[in-house]
Order: C-alpha cells, then structure tokens, then sequence
C-alpha cells in the first residue's frame, strides 16, 4: 500500500493530538484512504514531555526546520502558531514543494493572501479546515458544498472560550471578571486572555470565512471588533426579559458593492438556533440563495475535534497526492485571478436594531430628553423600560430601537452623554433579529 | 476555458431547480471551478411544460436513453427517480464511462452495492449527496471531514414531511389526518404519502448513512421501521408533559459486532437541539470518536436545496474530470475491499427507555397488575401517572420505564394487552435520552 509521508511540526495541545490520531487511527484512516498515512517526524522543542503517546525512536526532534527540509515528506502540518516562525516555515515548505495543512488562524488571516499566492506559484496546496471552527467542516462546506451558492450571509458563534463565559453569566449571574476566572481554572481561557475575549480570535476566522464566501482577499484590519469585557449581568438579565440572549457574534453580510464584517456582543431572539448554542460549543449558519439557511455546530476547539479537522485536511491533500493532482480547489474557493477586493462597510455605514441602557437620573424630563435626542437623529424607538433598582441615584433606562444607522446612533448617544442628568456612558448592545428561527 | 458536458435525465421538480443552476449561475460556478459546466442535453417526457426556463433550442430532448449514449457528454445527472428506468439508465451511464450524479435514495438504499460495484470496474465516479439530508452535506462530511474518526452514532430528523406533520400536531393539537391533509395542500407531502409518513424515505437515508459510516454494505432490508401515522395528539402532549417532543428519528448506532439501524418515532428532551428542528426543516448529529457531536440542519428536500446538493457533486466530479481523477473518494467511504457485512440488530435486541400509555379500567388493582407483570419482566418504571380524562369508561395510564430490552417490553405488553381490565392496545413509543444537550 502507498505511503505518504508526514512532517509534524510542533507538538503541543493539537500537535499532540495530530500525532495520536495519525498513529492510533492509522489502520481506519488506510481503510477509507487507501493509503498509509505515515508520520513520519514530529519536531517540538521540548523533546522530553510526556505526552501520552510512545514515538518510535528518532520521530520526535527538536528542529523543525530540519523536517520541513527533510527529503521524501510529502505533507507538512503546522501547530506551531502564531505569525512569525511558523509564517517562516510554511513558506520554506511550500518553496520546497511540500503541501502544507494549519490551524492557524491568526497566520491565515494575517498573512493568508501571500501564502496562497506562493501556494499557487509552487503548485501546492495549503489546507486550513481547523483554523475556523474546530471540527465542523466550514471551510469545505463553503468551497465545495455551497459552490453553486451566492452566499448572503453568515452568522456564527465561533469562540468557545466567550460562548462559554457568556453562558455562565448568563446562567449564574456571575460577572465577568468572575466568570473568566472559572474558565481560566477549567482551562476554557488563557492566562492573558485578550486574544479570545477582546474578539481578535473571532475576528481572524471571520475574516477567513468573508474571503472564501464572496471571493475577495482576506481583510482582517477593516473587520469590525468588540470584545465582550465589558458586557455586565445586568444586560444580560435585562436581554433575557426582552426574550433575546448574549452572543458574541461574527456577522458577514454580502451587498451589493461592500460587505459587513463586524464581531460584538449581540442580542439573538431565543427562538434563534444559535441562542441554544451554549458553553465552550461553537456554530455557523449560512445563508445561500439555492440552499437557504444551514447550520453547522460541533465543538470550535480542543485537542481531538481541532485535530481531526487537521487529519480530514491530510487526507484531502493524500488523495491529491495519490492522483497527481494539486491546485484541486483554489485555497481562497474562487480561482485566484477572480478575486477581487470588496470594501468592507465602516461600522457606521451598518444599520441594525439596537438595545440601549442609560444611567439617568430619577427625575421628570430626563426620559424625553433623552428620546427627543434620539428622535432628532432619525432613531425611532419600539420601547422603553426604567427600571426599578437605583443605583447612585440613578436608575438604568433601557430602551430599544427599530432599525437604525449606526453613524446617528454614536452621534444621539454623544449628545446624550452630554446631557446633565445622565450618569455613566449610555451602553450599546446590537440586536440581531434576522436569521434562523426554529 | 474547459467545458465540462452535462446530461441531465429527469426534468421534474428538482431536475428543474438543477437545470436552473447550471443555467443561471453557470459564471458563478466557473469562477469557483475554474471551468464551465456546460449542460448540453436535458431529457424529459415531457417536453412541452413551462418550467420557467428558456433552454436551448435542442437542449430539452424526450429520449433519455439518447443522452446517456451521446458522444462528448462527460457527466450524467439522474433525476428521474424510482428503480427501474433510473437503475438501467444509470448502469448504462456507467458502462458508458460517463461519470454519474443521482438524488435517488430509494435507488442507492436498495441496488447501492450493485451500483457502486459497476462503477468502481468502470472506473467512474458515482456521487450522491443530495440522496440524503437535501443541502445538509452530511455525506461530504461523513466521507471526507470525519475520515479520522470512529463514528459511534447517528441521530437524524430526515424527513421533512413527517416532521411537518409532527410539528403541525405539536402546535396545533391537529389530528394526524388533519395535518397530513395540510400538508398535502401546502405540497409538503404527496397525494399518496406512505413512503413518508410510514418511514421508508427514512430508512433507505439511515440504511445510506450507515454504510457511509461502518463501512458496510448497505442493507436496507434489516433497518427497522415504523411511522407516524399512529401518532395521536394524546400522546404528543402526554410527552410535552415530561418535557419531551415526539419526532420522526433515524438512529443508528455502532455496537462491537452489529449496529442497530431503526426509524420510529421517538420522544427526545426539549434539551437535545434535535427537538427544536421543526417544520419541514431536516438535521443531523453525528458522534465521532474525536470530533464528539456534530450536528448539520438546513433543508432537506425542495427544488432550490436539493438542486444545490446535486450541483455540488456535479462540481466534484468535475474537478475530478479536469484533474484526470476518477475513484478519488470511495463511493461509501470505505475502500471496497475493505467493507464488510456487520448485521443489523433485530429490533428486539436493543435497549431503550419507553412510554406506555396503557388504557385501563379506572378500578383498584389495575395499577399493580400492570406494574406487576412489567416487574416480572424485568422492566423497571421511571414514573407513573394516571391520567384524569375517561374514554370508554377507561382512563389513560402512562409508564416511563427505565432501560430495558425490547424483547421483554413485547412480552410484557402482550400479557398487559390480554389482562380484561385493560382496553385498546396499549402504546409503545421509544425515548432516546442521549444525544445533543445544549
């Protein structure tokens, strides 16, 4: 039976469950391939960690240049992450006619337009299916199963770690300082969490996701981002009265001459698929004009599913290797020389629904104040709820708006925020109300 | 550019929405494929119908056996559905050496392993995703995304019909009749509905599907199946009462030497994300051993979805073709040599909670009978509750069980059946308390 040939590069949390997968399902992988995928080295600095699998002698080294130069590897994984020494490897692999799978998500969407570019110079191909969305198959849903599709839109719920915070405020009342430290001890967030809970890590896979649904480059630095650091039990409680709950969502919407690209916090009707998307589970829904709406839903992260995205991505690239084939499905899902930039649409271009919470003082006039201003920017409002509790003499309002731009919400709100009888910063929380109801 | 020609055979429903496709979003489809689809011949007896299309002149033709043997014509689409004409008309494509697409369940379920043997001699692909799930592509994910997974389980709402109907009586506490004859005004089922509402649509999809995932031949003939047409009202909100809903499901589970393959109604708890599929939506999880659940949901059935479905293998097998591939992927997942028969458990051997709704004399005793000869059986009970409202003088009593087999179950009910203080059969629905959780 063929071999193909594998190069391993870093072996920590995925890395390591790469390798297990490739060693422990090495027969059931030969049946359905018809090939033997052979790992062949496995390079990690710390060559000594026990992690939980025995390496033949001389397969775990530490140098990983030296496997992505090493003759007779057809395929080379990157674990490594981050932008630099792995950005430097995938390059030296592809020079060197290897094809290449990766995760990394941050380097796809930093740097993906000039590592397809070299890709497709070298006729080699460089597969990503785990750096979005752990094991559901988003990438190939949208380069092969939605090829006959406009796609219209996708919404998803693509950070385990904020899903998983967002679940227990909302379940618990906790706040999110609170919340985050459980999901540091569970091991859901990271010691500096930034990346996931300022929304960079969801901002990175929508970016990706923008790019292979409407054939334009990856634009990661005009997609929209708000993390969720900020969002409070309260609105959460207060969502939950209105019928909506708390996402952090990545939103992509096709226009005519523009896309939206934007990740925030937003409110999602109960009866959306995706408010039931709770702790660290990750899901998608895209709109086609052929296919409707689709949902996909699986575990974004983790060592096994994030792996066996990777594994399913090998075995693509052996199937292209057994057949002589590269350049099979263009990385970017449209043939690179019909990909064109579309601008992004600045956030204040966008129009939505709006949830808004004022600190006002408990007294006469302060409501149509703030309404009038509201009014004078052309925001109609479909409620308005003061609540009880004061806090510092004031209590919050909540009002929420029909459908608005975004450019005259900032603006009613500044003035707003002028206003002598508001307290703290009015808070914004966008509300989705489109989208797939069951 | 390169063309790739296309024989459409079948233009009914769906055949329409996929000439529609190849028609309308024919430069779409090349942008991605980097070549054309260049539908050339589309056969129907039917020639003269306006299908809000404007073929060709020459392109509609009457004689599908002309197309399948016309020179140049590279890929054959079969949408003429059924088991004669289709299967001849395939099998002549395949000895042709034209490359197939089909939608038809019933045709894969139940000369699959013939089908797919001729064209593994051949040398042609023979692709059929849209024969389940419509434009979910639990195929594409069962083949390719979970190649290195051992599937455990699968669970699947796939039929849209029926679950139409469920829901209708879910909702609106309608008969069973009543919402059938809904659903047949709205098209959701047809003038004869059998292949529907009593479950074989669904089990030739579950007997499909596990192939796919075992690495079986298919076997239709040993997939249990009952329907939903005993399904009364009663029983819907009794099951709403202990926080269930009843849905059609096909389950299918692997054991170490035999899967179990069933379709029946069966209550599932509003937690499992299954039980919010309604409508003539469709969904499926799926249980790897490394990716845990997944789950797709869209549509499974309509002209534009399955259209999508049908056009997307139409694109693989073009790469395929363009790339000088053929059996790049085995058509049920597994290389042939390498699928083995693994029997299907008779019904009687699996284990599963149940609902009994017995109808039973309200008089002293009959509770202990009942409970008794169901303890003698070794089945143990959950709950009991004796419904308040008289029919014939007798009154409804529903059991949960705890697991028990089967076999018992049967043996119970039949001495609880004949016992003279107990009236109509009693009811007998499976629970499935596993599964997807949100």
């Amino acid at each position: 039976m063929r071999e193909i040939n594998i190069g391993l590069l870093g072996c920590g949390t995925v890395g390591t469950g790469v390798a297990k997968l490739l060693l422990e399902q090495r027969e059931l992988i030969a049946s359905r391939l018809g090939a033997v995928l052979n790992l062949r080295r496995v390079a990690d600095l710390d060559v000594a960690r026990d992690r939980g699998i025995r390496f033949p002698d001389g397969m775990l080294v530490p140098d990983a240049r030296r496997v992505v130069e090493e003759p007779g590897i057809d395929i080379i994984i990157e674990m490594i992450g981050g932008e630099g020494i792995a950005r430097e490897l995938i390059l030296k692999a592809i020079a060197g006619g290897r094809h290449v799978v990766t995760a990394n998500k941050a380097l796809i969407a930093g740097h993906g337009n000039e590592i397809f570019r070299s890709a497709a110079e070298k006729k080699v191909d460089l597969y990503f299916e785990a750096s979005v969305g752990g094991c559901m198959p988003i990438i190939k849903t949208l380069r092969e199963s939605m090829v006959a599709n406009r796609i219209a839109a996708m919404t998803g719920i693509l950070n385990g770690t904020c899903n998983y915070i967002l679940s227990k405020i909302t379940d618990e009342g906790s706040t999110f300082a609170d919340a985050l430290a459980v999901a540091q001890r569970q091991g859901y967030a990271e010691a500096d969490p930034t990346l996931d809970v300022e929304g960079f890590d969801t901002a990175h896979k929508i970016a990706i996701l923008s790019a292979l649904a409407y054939g334009m480059p990856v634009n990661l630095k005009d997609v929209y981002i708000e993390g969720i650091s900020h969002i409070t039990p309260m609105d959460i409680e207060f969502a939950g009265q209105f019928g909506y709950r708390i996402k952090l969502l990545a939103i992509s919407k096709r226009h005519d001459d523009a896309v939206e690209a934007r990740v925030h916090p937003t409110m999602i009707p109960f009866a959306n698929l995706l408010s039931n998307v709770n702790g660290t589970l990750n899901a998608i829904t895209v709109s086609g004009d052929a296919t409707g709406d689709i949902l996909l839903y699986g575990r974004g992260a983790g060592m096994m599913p994030t792996a066996s995205a990777v594994v399913s991505d090998v075995v693509d690239l052996a199937r292209n290797l057994l057949s002589g084939t590269a350049g099979r499905i263009p990385a970017l899902a449209f043939q690179p020389e019909r990909i064109r930039p579309i601008p992004i649409m600045p956030i204040d271009r966008i129009s939505s629904h709006y949830y808004f919470r004022f600190s006002a003082l408990d007294r006469p006039g302060v409501l149509s104040s703030i309404s009038g201003i509201l009014g004078a920017h052309g925001i109609s409002i479909q409620s308005v709820h003061q609540k009880g509790r004061k806090t510092n003499g004031a209590v919050p309002v909540v009002m929420l708006s029909h459908r608005a731009q975004e450019a005259d919400v900032k603006k009613a709100l500044n003035e707003i925020s002028a206003l002598d009888v508001t307290g703290a910063k009015p808070v914004l929380i966008r509300i989705e109300d489109e989208g797939l109801q069951d």
